[in-house]
């Protein structure tokens, strides 16, 4: 049984479904289907090629790519009112920004199509890990105890599944809220339903220690997110009336602010939500209860990998599948080992992605130091992959992409300090320095 | 009122009582007065300075002192039966072992003369933060709702306060176990009641990667612990009959063997139990509830200080109920301010302690090293207090000591690569370099 119909719980039910397992969902909340309700989060993803591969192993990626839209890099909108726009990778790579809601409801046709069942309603209370039983409440109060072989707590960032195993011996566990919040906000569509902001980027305003992003919807609206601290001068906490919102925005967010006329309302109306990386370990107890996606390893947004990461859990775990020949007692510990330090490592990097997105990003020197790597990246494919672009365009490991980039920082910064760079960026003495410190 | 009639919290119903507040404490177990129960934890702990200083300002230290065995310093058991004595600090400074239970005993009592009132088999369910009242279940299950103007949860590492607070908006959360867990064994008295090793010392056999420990009781007995990985070799795991512990013992630590003809019922009939670190922040909510002792900074058992880091936070506590006249709008977060970061030391400290104990207690470097700095503490007494000595025989903050300690590790790494030190390590030159890096 799976505990969760969220994104990461019913891409499994259908690798499930593939792989002929019975699979059962249960889910706390309503069929989003049948009544609108929103799932609690943010309104809009980014899907990359870890995603991709995880909808493709179902068969999903076609579907999902109509609903789509490509984001091929970030418009950077400096305080003077002009635009940079930051290529995400090479030609053709994009990023893609789609509805949590939508692609949740596709998903779980699709497992319903494939056999899986869904219960809505079903909080789960209790786990008795001994045997495999959980203790669910539905709406009315009433108790049912279920059991099963194999049981996947895909529950999320607060999951019960692993709050149950938090009391047992030796699980480690950590929660860690940033300073920073966030809240959400839109840009409305024109009235011929076309977006007002370039359509195929994700908007960045990077003001140092804030940031507001905008991701384009289908309907010709953005969502925008606002990520600010909590406490302090400026924060959520200072901006307490409709007046000083308008005269922030007007300070610091001048273009967005032309665009935003319901910008008090919204603000005061939708509620400013904190920021969670949860860690632990181990993943799986007695070989027949794992945790997937959010519940193992709930991230922060600024890689735009949270899902991601959760599909490729996914697509790890079907490979262990087939090389186990369905040993679960065999898929579960080399599971935990080979997810747990790729968890770890994009939990740091989105960390380390915010700090970018906020800091540098608007930087000149920041600029420089991205088109020395595209022209490295350019003439030597083979020798450098820039870290963006291993974590969103390719299937190599989290954690080696992080350690990849931590050599490339070293050298980077060796290359920034050499005299008279901003004239040289693209010359042969960088290139030759940077390939004798690859080597 | 006080959740927990542990060590913390009995002396802190003491400190309100003292200043004239209504208390209640509820603790989950019967009386350990009454029903001789084990406190399901450690047998003897070491109190030393910051402990006494909490004792004394109850007017409890006298009490406790005829019941508390003075330990000068470690006895080391080598390998090949040889003792080295280490002594902990100056002539007549030393750390003293206490039995957990007399001394909560003796602490519920004081407790009790002074007004408190404590109620047994109560067990916190569940805490409601905006009205700052507890649901209790009593060993019936029958529940009852109490309220009080200040709750503090002085329930130990596992605490139900903590447990709650878990779920309260941005509450930073870890818990850490070790790779290494702990059983009690056991040295028993001669026939005439005295002790089998020196009785005014701590054992020590250290062994690397474990070791075990042993500290004298009233009754002439010694309660030993050994720790020791849960897995790998050796390990727990590892030594699964009478037959592979007698002969590991035999092994490693012969000398003991021959005073634990109980040994092999002992290690069985014992449970292993884990060792955990827990950090958490904020320490209260609504200046209205707060933790204290173990249910705000869990550590491991290796410095001997995590009673008494408890005891000192009743003593910062009640200095700041003096300082802000009982105004606990000011007590709360200045206490959380002040004693976070001492939480966060003395946690690391602990871990640091454990690798000194099991890893370089032994090698003839290590205690080069503390003969070098003995030698500069007794010329320079102002100009270097050994890091031991500061968390164990002084009021200097556990941060502060942590600080200076890193300090004068970078220092004494460098003494000890001076050639020659060996024979050197007394002269002038080593004294004048250690003056130098100290300015």
């Amino acid at each position: 049984m799976i505990m969760g119909a969220g994104l990461v719980g019913s891409l499994l039910s259908a690798y499930l479904k593939k792989h002929g397992y019975d699979v059962t969902i249960y889910e706390r909340r309503p069929d989003m289907r049948v009544d609108r309700i929103s799932a609690g989060r943010s309104i809009n993803l980014a899907l990359s090629d870890r995603g991709w591969r995880g909808l493709e192993g179902v068969g999903l990626a076609d579907a999902v790519r109509k609903v789509a839209i490509p984001m091929h890099g970030r418009m950077i909108h400096n305080l003077d009112g002009s635009l940079t726009f930051q290529p995400y990778g090479k030609e053709g790579q994009a990023i893609y920004s789609v509805s949590r809601g939508g692609l949740n409801c596709v998903m779980m046709d699709e497992a319903e199509r494939l056999g899986a069942k869904i219960e809505f309603n079903q909080k789960c209370k209790n786990i008795d890990f001994n045997n495999n039983s959980v203790v669910l409440e539905n709406n009315d109060g009433k108790e049912v105890t279920v059991t099963a072989d194999l049981i996947f707590g895909a529950d999320g960032a607060f999951s019960a599944v692993r709050h149950d195993m938090m009391f047992t011996d030796r699980f480690n566990y950590s929660q860690q809220y940033l300073e920073h919040g966030y809240k959400e906000l839109s840009i409305k569509p024109n009235s011929d339903s076309t977006h007002k902001l370039e359509k195929n980027a994700l908007h960045i305003w990077p003001r140092g220690g804030y940031m507001l992003i905008a991701l384009p919807n289908l309907d010709g609206s953005f969502t925008c997110t606002l990520f600010f601290p909590f406490k302090g001068s400026p924060s959520f906490e200072e901006l307490d009336s409709p007046a000083k919102v308008t005269a922030f925005f007007k300070e610091v967010f001048p273009d967005a602010l032309e665009l935003m006329p319901h910008l008090e309302e919204e603000y005061f109306e939708n509620p400013t939500s904190s920021l969670v990386i949860v860690r632990c370990y181990p993943w799986t107890i007695n070989n027949s209860i794992m945790l997937i996606g959010d519940a193992a390893h709930a991230i922060v947004p600024f890689y735009g990998q949270g899902m991601n990461a959760g599909f490729e859990d996914c697509v790890d775990l079907e490979k262990l599948m087939v090389k186990h020949d369905n040993n679960w007692d065999e898929i579960m510990p080399e599971y935990q080992n080979i997810r747990k330090p790729a968890g770890d490592a994009i939990a740091d990097l989105a960390v380390m992605n915010f700090y970018e997105m906020r800091d540098l990003v608007g930087h000149p020197e920041f600029l420089l130091r991205k088109k020395i790597e595209g022209m490295f990246y350019e003439k030597h494919p083979n020798k450098w992959i820039p870290l963006y672009s291993m974590v969103t365009f390719s299937d190599i490991p989290y954690h080696n992409a992080l350690a990849e980039g931590q050599k490339q920082d070293k050298i980077m910064k060796q290359v920034m300090s050499m005299p008279g760079i901003e004239e040289k960026w693209d010359s042969k003495e960088v290139e030759d320095l940077i390939l004798q410190m690859l080597s």
